[in-house]
């Protein structure tokens, strides 16, 4: 007994000199990539949060947009607290057409920017972007640009696998969701509420 | 041009493989483990996109219960479509009472048994639950089981570092977030929306 209560009390006291060191207050620019799943239900995890606190969110979603997700049917809805945007040709592979997507990722980023300044949203998530920088659709320096920019109090979530050498040296926070194993490589479909 | 057309063609026909071989339709179990920021958040999207599809969701939340969080105050009230429930004891390093802790623990569990066998529950979330197995507090036996007879078409979420090694067997998905770098470890604070 006297063990465990050390145990406990040494833990404290680590997480209570981390909590106690962290001083600076501002908002934070996350990165979730990997190959695992997690990285965008993460992101949505926290704009859910965000709700909780009353706080308002813009969201744009790059790559996705044609078919029906539980996170667009329940957010978009949501205008008084939510901003949600879709770049809206679908899957990058399945329009197999590069220049109509370089002119939906231009004009989804023209939105961005104007989120990247908007000081009433407290959060904004850029889900997928990372494979804008990958496939050279949108420029990396650009991007860190306008979110180092933003008001100092918003945070700035992106996700997707990949991400820029400069966008993971540049953000706060960076996770990297790996897939130790995933549900189809066993058969099971992809579920609804879940996946999407 | 065309070689970036025959890239994506490629790339599409490769996820189109995977998902035409997937073929088993039922809930899955998904362990959200590692030391990185990302598990309850994931759970928590996963929760959100469950509300857009118009399924119930059941949480309990170990560890966690004695402060505000963005979850709770969003989701507690949902009471038709959520049923949520906390330990309530807060982290076990602050109450340092290891007796209470697993009744505590103990309590929780009956109810997650019951949420367990509610056909009603489209999802199950297990904040955290890894950190009862780990100290003891809970059987992994036990909680496989329990898992294992679930209603068919009912999902589980289980978030925690670690994770016993038959649950990370036993489970469908499993994804391992890695903290590449947290924005406290350069002096930033928690934040509410965020973190909390």
């Amino acid at each position: 007994m006297a063990s465990h209560k050390e145990k406990m009390q040494k833990q404290k006291e680590k997480v209570d000199a981390n909590i106690a060191k962290a001083e600076i207050d501002r908002g934070t620019v996350l990165l979730l990539t990997g190959n695992g799943k997690g990285k965008s239900s993460s992101a949505f995890g926290m704009v859910l949060r965000c709700l909780g606190h009353g706080y308002r969110v813009g969201i744009a979603q790059f790559i996705k947009g044609t078919y029906f997700t539980g996170e667009k049917e329940f957010l978009a809805p949501m205008t008084d607290m939510i901003e949600f945007h879709q770049m809206g040709t679908g899957f990058t592979w399945e329009t197999q057409d590069k220049s109509q997507d370089i002119e939906a990722a231009k004009k989804l980023w023209v939105i961005v920017e104007k989120m990247l300044k908007d000081e009433s949203l407290y959060l904004v998530v850029l889900d997928e972007l990372t494979y804008m920088i990958a496939y050279n659709y949108l420029d990396e320096d650009v991007i860190i640009d306008a979110i180092r920019n933003r008001p100092e109090s918003q945070s700035v979530v992106i996700t997707g696998r990949g991400g820029g050498a400069a966008l993971k040296d540049f953000a706060d926070t960076v996770s990297e969701i790996k897939a130790i194993k995933h549900a189809y490589q066993a058969g099971i479909k992809m579920r609804n509420g879940i996946d999407l």
